[in-house]
């Protein structure tokens, strides 16, 4: 599949990277067609990896990754332009790294208000980069929570998913409940400091 | 041990049989000395458990549960009066249940702002009560966080919900970490919508 990738972060190259190696045509977008953490990411994949600006990204995707910092993701977003993303989906992995809590309006929520012809589709924002993409990482299964309005495009995600090694796919319901995962954050953070390690995820015990 | 535990709902009542059933003294703290519901559960334990005012039961307890609402632990906590409560461990199991978010402070931080010469420790709010009681209930280990500015009475908080049957005890650090496990009530309550059932944990998986 052709997938845009809109991000050069840490995040960005990672999912990028995975894609790739899992045989898809990737486009990474930033701001300026020529950011240097794109060019050097696409040296290292070799021809499946290009580089764009970020409406040039989310033209090239069927599907596109929000990867961008959650701060900036709906300017980068709206740099992609809604002509773009039109009917696309939209895998939201950003987290608002703000104090905006639990009643307030999440990211998914909002990038999916300004997108409305969009299908977003909250996921991946509840752990460290390199579980994203090898969940096998840790010694035993973990859960990754899904979010969105739309049900075919949390299947082609699934699906998507499943191949970076996901067994544990919770789907929490329409897009409002990405302010679930988003206001899990604290805690993750919170864990983080207490473990001293990124490698670490929960499992919902049931 | 002598323990008060204040609030008479489900979370109240589960606590306290727990704590008769293990042998400890346990007086039920609320509004008023007559109240049906902890009159009714202390018929069901025999002579180790009474009630009394929250200030009786603040006054009898070596150390004190808050099992009260969220929204009202402060009031009861200020009836149970600062003098009861001084130099005791208070264990506060509430959750504020409004959309303060993770910029707020905690319930278990304002606790401790109040009651200065109290020791907070805000544990066991991130499961249904039943899990409190009994996490063997579950078919494998799953996390309790812990939050406290005192060292040694997290130390006791341990011991005793260790003798719960509590092995994986999390500490994250102060209270102001009780945040983090606050923050992470709308992704308990959408689990539980998902799940269909209240018998869930989150597990750190590392």
């Amino acid at each position: 599949m052709k997938i845009g990738v809109l991000g050069t972060g840490m995040v960005g190259c990672t999912i990028a990277s995975k894609l790739v190696a899992l045989g898809h045509d990737v486009m990474m977008g930033s701001r300026t067609a020529d950011n240097v953490s794109a060019t050097s990411w696409a040296k290292t994949v070799g021809a499946r990896g290009t580089v764009g600006t970020f409406a040039d990204a989310a033209a090239f995707g069927e599907l596109v990754f929000n990867c961008t910092r959650g701060a900036n993701s709906l300017a980068a977003l709206s740099a992609a332009g809604a002509a773009n993303l039109e009917g696309k989906i939209v895998v939201d992995v950003a987290n608002a790294l703000t104090s905006q809590g639990s009643g307030s309006e999440s990211l998914g929520e909002q990038i999916q208000k300004a997108f409305p012809r969009t299908k977003v589709v909250k996921a991946l924002n509840t752990m460290n980069c390199e579980l994203m993409v090898s969940p096998s990482k840790l010694p035993e299964s973990h859960t990754l929570f899904i979010s969105g309005d739309d049900a075919e495009a949390k299947t082609r995600v699934r699906e998507l998913l499943r191949a970076f090694g996901w067994t544990d796919m919770m789907d929490l319901g329409d897009i409002a409940t990405a302010r679930a995962t988003e206001g899990y954050l604290p805690l993750w953070s919170s864990i983080w400091r207490q473990l001293g390690t990124l490698s670490f995820n929960i499992k919902v015990v049931r």
